[in-house]
Formats: C-alpha cells, structure tokens, sequence
C-alpha cells in the first residue's frame, strides 16, 4: 500500500517499472565508501576491492560522488596533475572492469572545463559520464569555484551482463536539491525516458539531513514513477561528516531498504523485488545521530592525518566531559588522556570530578597544577600590570597556560588536542584563543550547550551507567578563572537565542518583534560579531547543524554593521 | 603621440570623441574613498560629504564598486536586512542629488536575486542600474556565493547638468577582466554606442596589479576608441588592502591621469582637455608598494576595529624588526611596544639588536625574560616527558610562553598582538601555533624572506638610517629555542621555490623538470601539505601578492594527495 502518498496518483509499487528492471531481476550494489581527499591510488585501490568481491554477482555496482579524489578536494583540484592522476586512476579502474556496469564519483576535464562527474565503467573503458548540473555554492560548498555545471544531462542508457538495456537517470547530489534552482534535473531525466533515478552524493551530515533526504527523494521517486537509487559517502573530512545512508526508495514513496549511517557498507538491492518490501527503515534518533557524527569524525581526522592519541583538558565540568567520552568511543579509551590542572580558583571538587570521569572512561588521568606557573607568570608581568585591577588578563593566561601543557605535552606524545568549547560559548566568544580554543579539532564546537547536556546524558544511557557523574550534570557552569565565578549565562535561555541568531542573520528583528528584549538580542549579536576574530583561528569544528562556525558562516572581522 | 600603441590603430588622441564629450567639456570627479564593511550609515555619509563637497562642479561623480556596504561585505549579504539598509542608504543619498550624476557602487535585491550594482543618482532619485556582469569566484572572491549575473549590460545613457547626453559604457571591476570568460562586457558596451567606458572596482593590491590593470584599461580603451575611467576602492579590509590608482586612460593607450596610490581622494577630470596630457604616471615601486600595502592594512584594521596600540615580540631578528617598523609607521611609534622576552638561549646580542630597533623607531620596549618561567614550566611537566631528549615540545613552550605573555600585555592595555611570521616559515610550517603565531593580524605573513630583508632595506631608505641595524640585516636567521640553533634552510635558496610551490600548484613537477632536487622538491611541497593545519589557527595574513595564506587558498588539512 501507498505508506506515504506523497501525490494523488495510484499504488504502483514497480507496476509500470521497465521490462529492464522487471525481468530478469535488476541487481545493483550501492558502495557505500569511505574515502580519503587526495588518496587517489588508495581511494582506487578500496573501489577495486569492492569490484573484485561483487565480481559478476550484480549488474550495476554505484560508489558515491568525488569516490576517487575524495570531497570535498578543494583547491586540489586546481592542480592539473592531480586532475590527470584522478582521470588516470579512472582508466585503470575501467581496465579491471568486466560486463558489470559500474558507476563511480570522480571529476574530468574537457577542453579546459573541470565537471563534478560519474564516470559509466564497463568492459575494460570508461563507457561514459554524466556530469553535475546543480553546483552548490553556499554554506559549505564552494563547487562554482572549481567547475562548470553539465551541458548534457539526458539519460545514460546501459546494457546490463543479461543483454537488455536500461536507461538510467544518473545525477549527481544537489541535481536532487533543485529547490533553489531554475532546473529541475530529475523531472528531465523521467521526462527523457529514465527508468531508474540513480543519485550518487556526497553529502554531509547536518542534524535533520536523513529526513530531507527522504522527503526529496520520496518527491523525486513519485514524480517520476521509477525507483530512486541514493548512495552517499561515509566519512569524516575536515569539518564535515558524511552520514552514509544510501537507500532505495520506491515509487510509491516508501524508503524500502537503507545502509547503515556513519559506517562504510554495500547495500544490496534487487529489483523489482525489493520495491514490495515493508519500508520499515529505522528512523533517525537524534542524540545518537549527533554522537555518531562527532565519533566518526573524530576517528577520521586522527586516522587519515596519521594521529592515534588524544589530549583533553579535564576541567570536571561538562564540555570536556563529554568530549573525553566521545574521544573515547572514537579513538578507544587506551588512547585518550585528560589532563587536571587546577589553579587556586578551581573547586576540590571540579578535580575529583574529572578524575571520575577519567576513571569511568578508562582513559588516562594526568595531574599538572598550574598554580606554582600562574604565579610565577604573574610576577613576571607584576611591573608591567602597574597595580592594576585582576581582569581578563589575568583569567586568560589561566587558560592560556592550560593550552601551553596540554600542547607540549601533544608535541612530546605525537598526540593531538582535542579544544572543549561548545558552540554557544564560541559564538559570544566565552573562550580563550590559544587557551582553552587551543587543538587541532573542537568536537563539540557546533553543538549548543543544551546539546552539550543532552549528549552527555545520551553517553550515559548508551553505556548504561553514569560515565558522566551527576554532579557534572547538575553544577552551575564555571570557567573558575577567578574568585566564585560562575558564567554570565542562563544558558537555557540564551542557547536557543544565540543558535537562531548565527543559523538566521535576519532572526534579530524577527526575535524582537515575537516580544524578546531588545537590549539582549542586540547584545547578544554584538558578542557574537564581536568574537569573528577569535573564530577566524580556532580549531576545526565537526559541523552537525545546518550552520556551524567554519567554512560555511563568513563573515568579515572587519564589520561595523549593527 | 601614441606612447604605447597596443593596436595598429591610427593615433586618436579624442578625435573621435563625441559632441557630448568634446563640448561643452565634460568635468568628472572620480571619488577613491575608504569606506568601511557593514557601516552602511557612515560610508553613506561620507558618500554625502563628498557630493556636497563638489556641489554642482562635475557633471559626474563616480564612487567605487560596492562604496555604500563595503567590500567585500562577505555573509553581511546573506542577511535581508543589511541589503534593505543599504537600499534605503542608497534611496536616501539619492534624494539629497542635484544635475550632477552621480555613480555609486552598491548592492541591490530584484526577485530575489541579488546583484552587485552601480546605481545612477541624479535630480533626487535613483535613475538607473547597471549590474556586474562577471563575478569572480576564485582566489579570494567569492561572488557566485552571492550575487546573481547581470541580465542588462546595454550602456546608459545620462542627461548632463549641460543638456548633453553622454552614453556611459559603466560596469563593474571583474568586467574588465574578461581573459577568461566567454562574454566581452566592454566590447559589448562600445559596440553598442558607449562614448566612454566607466568601471568602478573594489580591486584588492597584489604584487604587479597596478601594471596589470593599466595593460588592460589601455587595452579596452584602444579596442573600443572611447577614453577609459577607472574608480578603484582604498583600504584594508581583513587580508585585503585595495589600492586605489583611480585613472583615466586615453584611447590612444596611455594612462593620463592617475590618481594617488593607497591614499583617498578626488581625481578631478575634464574631457577632452586632459586627454591631451602627457601621460607621464609614476611608475609604482615594489618596495614602497609592499611597505604602503602592509601599512595601510595595520592601520586600517587597527582603526576600524577600534584599536590604537600593537604589541610585538622583538626578537632581535629580521621579521620581528621588520614588523615593527611597518606598525610604528602605521601606527605612530608612540602606539607600538616592543617586548624583548629572551631565555637562556637568546644571544646577549639578539636583546641589544631588539633594543637598539625600538630605539631607532621610538617605539617603548619592554624586557619580559621568559627563563624563570621556563624552568618552571620545564619542572611541572618533567615527571610527564620521563626524561625525553629535548626536543619540539620543550621548543615550541618557549613560543608559546612569549605567546602567553604578549597576550596578557594586550588584554591588559586593550593592544593587538602583531604576529611576526613571514610566507617562507609559515609555507613550510617553520612557526609555532599559539605561540610566535599568536596575533590578531599578520603583516609580512605574505612576504618571502627575500622580501623581508628586501622591505627592511627599504625601511632604512625611507628612515634615511638604519632603524633596522646592519647586524639584524646580516645575522644569520635562528630562533634560538635551543642552544646554537639556526634555521634549517637556505633562504635564499629554498624561498623562490617555496612561492613557486604556493603560487603554482602544478610547480613541483615543472621544477623537478628544471633539474631541481626532485628529493628537496618532494619534501618542500610535503612540509607545506603538512603544516595546513597550522594555518587553519594562523592571524589574518595582509594579501601583497597574488596566492596568499588565508581566505585565497582552501586546501583540506586532511590531505594525503603527494
């Protein structure tokens, strides 16, 4: 039955698919891969493997978008040798294969035009391409600065090992998200004659993404009548996560199989009978969703940059809590350190807090007090502090000297620092640059502080005992820096504020206007324009919404707009 | 005579000038202003100030691509409220016109699209648009993030105060650059009846641009016989510093009349009597380019984010004296200090280097020894590093301790850290994060080592001494973190192939073709690879060449292409 109609149009569930697809059976594997930027010889070497193991077993084999370079490559893909290494590693990959049909992400060149392709592998050559249409410039993506969009977008048509032949309607990730667009890539391809809308993405995580996904693809599967192939890239690159979950949805607008999310899989798929299935894919939960980016992530920035070991600032509070816990599901507990360092300013009970944390987690606890460092730097600065009152000065070099320990003591381990600031504290910039904004990547950095709590609380439940201790849970947040400082915040109130006012640009008026007060809402957008300059320097941030600091928010330091 | 005759073309000197040009005389104002990004009410009144200024003197006043918002205004554009504000600055700017027209650079929304615009204002209203054509989406621009292409590039026709029509060929910076695009905007506007051609521009300074540009003003102006006005920006902005060099150039291919470099102000015009003019525009000097760049973007980012006093790390070398002098020049000696922070690997000589530059430029100079705090900091992480040899942790503390303390002495006196890194170091990642990189800006972070001794050489001609001493010249470069260290390169060697490498992506092989090491290649282009990641965190780099760290060159950090 039609679980979601989507149109008013009549069950159909395969009843008008192509003789291709209905007899014999069509069987595909969509390659759900895990790739790495700029590995091209290895990325071939892993899409090999997978050709190998299917061997003759199906009749299309898909690896998602940009497989072979990895995405996105950005201004690697200025570099004319990599671009003939990308096209070279392609006919060499077409050489090995046999009558399966073989799809894979990669990019060309042509008459000085660089093209987002998916090259057709079969019988020993590359048989064809289709190119990307729809080039994503905002946010995240930058893709007009490096290629031109498809002037040729009709149905690829294939001949499958059986002899018969069908017509694919091959497109490219954003060719589906043609909202924005004047195009309508895959009405085209259905209108041309596609029997199979096939879309080969590398698309990152954001929280919310798997259900767009599916209201898009539902949409594009009814429009045009046919079944909808969707394989994704798994895999952390930088800032972002690639969630994985390829999928096969019907026309009938049912997702009736999908890969897992956040792992590297083949989704086996067998038309038509698959498209009788139940559809009963698991839905996304979102704490867990969010956990799984963030692990993912962090496991691929290690892995790929060749680092194994973790350095975190265990502060006993609940940011570094909970970054030391997801350190330790991605990387294993045996190779994360936290290091306690309190100074005069910090509660006993804020140490014996991270040191439960530690001792929960498994993961390694050093203790290296700053106190005798704080004092000595602040003798030394004494003559040129003039008698002047404590402020952030003296709060910042507290963090400041936090960083230096844990960096040297990265630098002598060949670890890496993992920075704890959580994505509210960013954003008003309640963080200290070269202090505690200090690493290589900040996990948590787009997640607010009341996802902070959230996930912490998911961590607990998912390892079915406190890891993180209540007392964490429950303490007021305290940079503790000075005297019986706790921070300036209600951060159930303000969170939800600031995300609106970083995710919308025009959400201040509007936020005003439902009744907020005016004087915090401006307030709070000058803090967070005020600190684009710390930003500009901080570690890399795993992005998990539609709008995390980063490559994909930019904004001049230099901005005297109010 | 025709100097440089571009184009076997008969000398034309205005001879084919239309009525409306030849008589009465034309009179024109190019306004070369220094507005600031986001501050739409204050570059409107400046805008104001200047229209008043000329009252009813010109025939037409010309003001800069994107004079009223700023460039580049970045994600402000994003925002519906900021391009309203800038609506209504430009509606409101309009309605205080009179006879003279007035072209304004601006941004404006049309159903839903937004574009990068010229506005004609004359007699209390906006009379008409001509909307940029080409938008650069490469190295550091970003406008196909933004803007969407002009549909109209016909000239506009404009009523002069005299009774005279004057068709104006008006477009938009990057239009004139049109080597590589398919459209020809200028000779699509002569060949439809422009009598002269009118770009406002928002171009940013590099090494080269001012000959570059003249080329191509000389080029368009010979190809569509029609005199040619060129409306350029000044200003730092960020990594940005536009260079102004507003001119006018004749159809016989000669730059009559130019207007000051890194300097606002009115060029006055009158056509066709300065079309008769020699011709005689300085040629720019690299040196004192490079110098007015750096300078204008210390002062300009100190001054439009509300700062007055730099803090700089002497250390007695080359970068440090360098970076000092410029920011004493930028800034004023008075609001520049110097701190001297040695430790017990600092040559007695290095201090009294540093000394004696504070000395010669007036600037204060600070001792902060570093050693107390060293040994300290060496005595809480010993039970940590187990008796480790000495190596990059127990170097790149004694950074970041001076890091540490600069930072205090600017949070303390409300100062900026300058960073004192040049392109070469920070190239092959010879720099330490948080440490001598710490800084909110960078001003020779896009010079070379050559460049760098090249400028102080330049700085001590302009002194007319050596404010930079002989001994800082000639000393050999260390960064003496441990004993008898000096830098692992020869600069003069490895520098040139190091921004061959940076500049040109496809250089490694060019240079191994050359007979370069194909080892010392290899390695130099892995260590920039590698060190990626250090300029993620680096301070805003000032932009003198044409492949800068920062916002122009977007390479992943996870990165395992070779």
């Amino acid at each position: 039955m039609c679980a979601k109609p989507y149109r008013s149009r009549a069950c159909s569930t395969g009843s008008n698919l192509s003789l291709a697809i209905v007899t014999p059976p069509l069987k595909i594997a969509l390659a759900q891969i895990n790739p790495t930027v700029g590995a091209i010889d290895a990325n071939a070497q892993l899409i090999r493997q997978i050709m190998s193991s299917v061997g003759d077993d199906v009749d299309l084999l898909i690896f998602p978008e940009c497989a072979l370079p990895g995405y996105p490559a950005q201004d690697l893909l200025l570099n004319p040798r990599f671009i003939a290494d990308t096209q070279s590693a392609l006919q060499s990959l077409a050489a090995g294969t046999g009558p399966t049909a073989v799809i894979v992400g990669t990019v060309r060149e042509e008459e000085g035009h660089l093209y987002n392709s998916a090259a057709l592998l079969q019988n020993g050559a590359v048989a064809g391409y289709r190119d990307k249409t729809l080039l994503p410039t905002y946010d995240v993506f930058d893709e007009a600065r490096y290629f031109t969009p498809a002037s040729d977008n009709r149905p690829l048509p294939v001949d499958l090992p059986s002899g018969k032949r069908i017509v694919l309607g091959l497109h490219i990730c954003e060719d589906m998200w043609d909202d924005r667009y004047a195009a309508q890539v895959c009405r085209q391809l259905t209108e041309a004659g596609a029997e199979l809308l096939v879309n080969i993405s590398a698309s990152p995580f954001r929280d919310g993404i798997a259900q767009e996904r599916h209201a898009i693809m539902i949409q594009k599967a009814a429009d045009g009548n046919v079944p909808y192939l969707y394989c994704n890239l798994v895999g952390g690159q930088d800032e972002l996560v690639f969630d994985g979950r390829s999928a096969l949805v019907s026309p009938d607008g049912r997702v009736v199989k999908q890969a897992a999310a956040f792992d590297s899989g083949l989704l086996h798929i067998t038309l038509p009978d698959d498209l009788a299935g139940s559809g009963q894919v698991q839905p996304p939960q979102r704490e867990v969703d969010l956990m799984a980016a963030i692990e993912l992530g962090i496991a691929d920035y290690f892995g790929k940059t060749g680092h194994a070991r973790a350095i975190i600032g265990l502060s006993g509070g609940i940011d570094s809590s909970l970054v030391a816990a997801l350190a330790a599901a991605a990387l294993g507990p045996a190779h994360v350190t936290g290091v306690i360092m309190p100074s005069v300013y910090n509660a006993a009970a804020s140490a014996e807090d991270a040191a439960k944390v530690a001792g929960a987690l498994g993961i390694e606890a050093l203790q290296l007090p700053i106190e005798s460092l704080r004092l000595e730097t602040m003798q030394q600065l004494a003559p040129h502090f003039d008698g002047s009152r404590p402020g952030v000065a003296e709060e910042n070099l507290q963090a400041r000297l936090r960083g230096l320990l844990l960096m040297a003591l990265a630098n002598k381990r060949g670890a890496l620092v993992l920075s704890t600031g959580n994505k509210t504290e960013i954003a008003l910039g309640y963080a200290t640059l070269y202090g505690d904004m200090a690493g290589a990547l900040g996990p948590i950095g787009d997640l607010t502080k009341p996802d902070v709590y959230a996930l912490a609380r998911a961590v607990n439940e998912r390892a079915g005992k406190p890891v993180i201790p209540d007392s964490v849970l429950t303490k007021t947040p305290s940079a503790e820096l000075r005297e019986n400082q706790t921070d300036p915040f209600d951060y159930d109130h303000i969170a939800p504020l600031v995300e609106q006012l970083i995710s919308d640009p025009d959400s201040a008026q509007r936020l005003i206007a439902q009744g907020y007060d005016r004087k915090e809402i401006t307030s709070l957008s000058k803090m967070i324009t005020a600190a684009e300059y710390k930003r500009r320097q901080a570690a890399l941030t795993i992005r998990v919404t539609g709008k995390a600091f980063g490559a994909g928010r930019r904004y001049p330091v230099v901005n005297a707009y109010e």
